[in-house]
């Protein structure tokens, strides 16, 4: 039996999840992820892509430390964000276009935050 | 440029939205997700299924009527589940085997729950 089709083209899931202050960890939300996220929704919706995208909200993903952390499926592609620049550019870029935002992108691996965000990864 | 390895082989989301009670599409929370999802995700770390698998919460999925339901990503397949049975199967079954548990699918079109979950699909 093959899987029946996707309900959403992209499902993007925006971790939300709060740690007490202090937490050396950190959290997604105490770096503004709530507020983020509801921007990337009403975006969504402005920019027509409902209903084959959904913007979730996410408990822990783990990626605490690299946070706000979002991931989207089924491409399984990794993002952190932490304007609404940011955001704008994950939904055109990725979202629309199926193309990736390499600025923002997390490496599967990666446990620290990169130097910069702006500038292209060194070779 | 090809996506980078995936962080999760699979990574399901349970919704664990909370709608007040009364609400007339109801919520997963108000079905017992909560209580379901820490089972399976205690499960999933008995069975040594970490770290290539992770078990999240989510808010609401859009499927209310059929809750509570979860999606396991990347293949995005949608199941709905009643009791700490129904995930074990879907842990043994789907994630550890890579195989389907058909009688507890959702399809993608979906609105309404089946009039059982425990026969066959009629053909």
């Amino acid at each position: 039996m093959s899987d029946p089709k996707l309900v959403y083209s992209s499902h993007v899931f925006c971790c939300t999840n709060l740690r007490p202050e202090g937490h050396r960890r950190g959290s997604c939300a105490a770096r503004g992820s709530e507020k983020l996220r509801n921007y990337m929704k009403a975006r969504a919706k402005e920019l027509g892509l409902e209903p084959n995208v959904r913007i979730n909200s996410a408990g822990c993903l783990e990626r605490c430390e690299l946070g706000p952390a979002l991931v989207i499926y089924p491409e399984g592609v990794w993002y952190t964000y932490q304007t609404q620049e940011d955001i704008d550019e994950i939904l055109q870029t990725h979202v629309v276009e199926g193309d990736r935002v390499e600025r923002l992108m997390l490496a599967p691996d990666q446990t620290e935050p990169r130097p910069t965000t702006t500038a292209s990864s060194p070779a």
